[in-house]
């Protein structure tokens, strides 16, 4: 078993290895002491892996209460998260008890933000079930719930106290799914691991991805947990995405824009003379490789607009990633009315 | 200008003057450099404060915009929460903007726990306008709203960035909001000031009596911030004053039930031969004074069962507040089942 040790505001190790959601109880049960644990899971995953967890966890002695929310996006709001508040105000749920969070990030981030705030703070455990939500919300503490008036908007940091990733659960993904957490792997290349990037050009085991990406995720996060410099460098290709993302109206996929997003990025900054070519060659290739898109169909100006429209709220400058060469890139402030310009060098 | 230094997971300061409020705007402007001020009120206190305060903000420049919400504990609640949250998002509110609490408990619970998760944290400035809000809220870090399965059920720890307590607004109040503050300092008095007791009994400025509260509140708070330990001294007269509050449908209001609270576990202590009776003398004479309630009209049995109603919450045993002598409490764990048997004594 791979142990990665993280050190946040509070401490808590990732487990990765095939199999592992059955010994998940006895996980748990080591960082876990109180007599309730509720799963959090949605409709999709709930019934793959919710009553395995359950036997496992029952066996430890827990008693198990189960939240099974709509699978989706449109779920992270806050209807979901008073409905959970109140399932466990209901249920009596104490301070000594634990959540569950089973399934993707979405699953994650509310979880995360009822345990954040259920009691003034009660502990979690992450069990990601999607590449995404291993590869990226099981560090950093970023919790949250979407608003109206925009995405994340209502949320908290606050650390898991375990998390247990078991490769065996990707297997029960679409494709599709899988790719769009490879997005978020190849990005980790891409911004400071190029040793990684061969790997990931010969082919490697899942496990050994799924560490690299953890230990990379929470070296930076380490320099920089409240999200105000360094840790800027994990939005590389996703400013375009954004953009991309809403101009599709979300039917191009998170880990798609993204891919999209680095493209762009790339090319843009090897226009403007600020990055070599070989990193977009390695880019192509992998995004390729693993079923990504390279192309975009919309206009710098329409990606600008939209990527832009909400950063009223940080100011007029923005931080780009910007790719340097192979496995490096490094952070520019620019403001906002110059992006456009910039990513046209792309098209 | 008292000032009274506050260092728990953050420093801030809780300032206390005479005519504070019209120097708000200048002091807010020290520590919070963003341009938008929200200010969070109700509809008793804002007709009365806000357009002061709104103009003493606009003086240094902020835009301010003002979120009211109906007065009343009914209004501490997720609808409102989240009304909150929306506001701050249609308004384009960014993290280094900051919100100004102006108000009693129920508007400093609310705005601090809207703080704390809005982005994921922002400013915020508390300017309590209830003596309660002055000697409990400013200091401590405890922001909530209830849920329909108890109160303050979801909430966060967070500090607020400055308190200012201008003792003025305190004029405005009706005679039984003030008394009901004065049930809580006495209770620090109780708890571990047997002089701040003398000078109570002789009668002295509100200014010292808000400083002496704050500061107590701090050394109790400093030494365990999450609420596990010490902290519980200020729970004296709490535990039955839950149980009143309930059982009189919240017609008897949170002070005076602190004051029977506080009434019956001195009794109780004395009977049980912890207490010397010179305690119960000066808590009856001092409650009298402040022209807040001693006796009871209900029995330990119904006491007792609605009071540990929701104790199933955090286990078999509870933490028992016991006044020892005059200006000393101490704390005792016994089972939940012995509580009606230990409150038995005062009647």
């Amino acid at each position: 078993m791979k142990k990665v040790k993280i050190s946040a505001s509070s401490e808590y190790e990732v487990l990765i290895e095939r199999g592992l959601l059955k010994k998940a109880g006895e996980l748990i049960k080591q960082t876990a002491k109180g007599s309730t644990a509720v799963i959090v899971s949605e409709t999709n995953v709930f019934p793959l892996y919710g009553e395995y967890l359950k036997e496992s966890l029952e066996k430890e002695g827990y008693t198990v209460l189960s939240f099974v929310f709509p699978a989706g996006e449109e779920s992270k709001n806050t209807n979901t998260l008073i409905d959970l508040w109140e399932f466990l105000a209901e249920n009596l749920v104490t301070r000594s008890d634990v959540l569950i969070a089973l399934g993707g990030g979405v699953t994650g981030d509310i979880t995360g933000f009822a345990a954040a705030t259920y009691l003034r703070g009660i502990k979690y455990i992450g069990i990601p079930t999607t590449l995404l939500a291993m590869v990226d919300s099981s560090v950093g503490g970023k919790t949250a719930v979407d608003l109206k008036g925009g995405k994340n908007l209502a949320g908290a940091f606050y650390q898991p106290s375990l998390v247990i990733c078991d490769p065996d659960t990707l297997t029960s993904l679409p494709d599709n799914i899988f790719s769009d957490g490879m997005a978020e792997v190849i990005k980790y290349g891409m911004i400071n691991l190029p040793e990684f990037l061969d790997t990931l050009e010969e082919g490697t085991d899942i496990i050994d991805i799924i560490e690299t990406c953890v230990k990379t995720k929470r070296d930076i996060v380490a320099v920089d947990e409240k999200d105000t410099g360094l840790r800027q460098l994990l939005n590389f290709g996703h400013t375009p995405a954004h953009g991309i993302e809403i101009l599709s109206e979300f039917t191009v996929s998170h880990g798609c824009a993204v891919a999209i997003g680095m493209m762009i990025m790339t090319k843009s900054a090897i226009k403007a003379g600020l990055c070599k070519k070989e990193a977009l060659i390695t880019l192509e290739k992998l995004l390729k490789k693993y079923s990504l898109p390279t192309e975009n169909v919309f206009s710098p100006k329409e990606i600008a607009s939209r990527a832009m429209n909400d950063k009223k709220r940080t100011g007029k400058d923005i931080t780009l990633v910007i790719p340097e060469e192979r496995g490096k890139c490094s952070l520019r402030k620019i403001p906002v009315s110059e992006f456009e310009e910039f990513i046209s060098g792309a098209f």
